[in-house]
């Protein structure tokens, strides 16, 4: 397999999946400064023009949902999410669902206001309120959904990848981050973990 | 089982899968101009305020792709979604997950600006983007995703109620439809359907 990244994007979740699950896969760097995700070469792998994308056997796969429940499907020896309980797998699959709906959608408004207005000042005014929008999708994370230890519980699954990922972004989101003991707890438990500590040192290696 | 839903919201797809597998189920209209989604009652049941929501003999769960899969998983014989081929489960879900954060996100910022900013000028200037934007997501399904005469090709899958439900907002978006003939083609065929009229009659019953 290869995964499409970019440093600091939600590429992290399914590079660290794909650590989780033991695969043989390559890393591909998209430089965003240089605009390498809008280029007709890696347009060709995903029209979107966003990162991730996993190239598989079977052909390509972008969404952090469906490759998490890929990787996790496809290795079920892995352990990776509750995959024999249809209620537990959609508890699983809310979550994910909820980050990539909603909370990573507040966080995008800092940076990729225009996304949704062409009005610079409209886009300055996204920004200023990330915090508060950003502050309101963690808090219902803190309060109402994450179990502890882990998002569902007891058992690592990989919603806890895509937790620890956004959660990469409150500091940028200036967010209090006392507000949110759980996560932040969460955030620190997970960066000790070895597939963890191995995805941040193979998106180093080539963002050298 | 109980569909909490709202008329005219992504609500139908749900509605539309619990029609499909033949549930027993009981409908709760909320009245959103009464403002009944942030009842006590309610965010007892839902804390984030929202339709869908679905009561299950498990448990309550939220945010529609988990939801389609779920009913999917839980009615393998209805065969409505590619369960026994992860990769094919993972285009599925892909398709899903995009109509989710990315298509079902720019016609929000037709009406719940307010999500995103406190400003009116830049909640105006949100309002007035959504044909750019949402016609550009709804450009990466015609063009790049949808193989017809189904989303996935050849078979119905709950992929389907989700594209027909959002597609419901497409003259509310301003979209030229000359320009998505296939999902405007679809759209036609799927209100064909005996699962989508008996959900709309329905949801018409508890609307009068």
């Amino acid at each position: 397999m290869k995964l499409y990244f970019s440093p600091g994007t939600c590429a992290l979740a399914t590079h660290i999946a794909l650590e989780d699950v033991g695969a043989d896969y390559e890393l591909q760097r998209l430089d965003f400064s240089k605009q390498e995700q809008q280029s007709s070469e890696f347009l060709a792998v995903n029209p979107k023009g966003r990162v991730p994308a996993l190239v598989t056997e079977r052909g390509i796969l972008t969404e952090t949902p469906a490759m998490l429940a890929f990787l996790a499907q496809s290795h079920p020896k892995a352990a990776l999410a509750p995959l024999d309980d249809p209620f537990a797998f959609a508890e699983f699959q809310a979550f994910n669902s909820y980050l990539c709906s909603t909370l990573h959608v507040a966080h995008a408004h800092l940076g990729r206001g225009h996304r949704w207005s062409n009005d610079p000042a409209a886009i300055a005014s996204m920004t200023a309120y990330v915090p508060t929008s950003s502050a309101a999708a963690y808090e219902h994370v803190e309060q109402d959904v994450f179990k502890g230890p882990f998002v569902l519980g007891d058992a690592y699954s990989l919603a806890d990848a895509y937790l620890f990922t956004v959660a990469q972004w409150m500091e940028r989101d200036s967010l209090n981050l006392k507000q949110f003991p759980k996560i932040v707890a969460h955030r620190a438990m997970m960066a000790e973990r070895p597939p963890v500590k191995r995805a941040f040192a193979a998106q180093a290696a080539l963002s050298a």
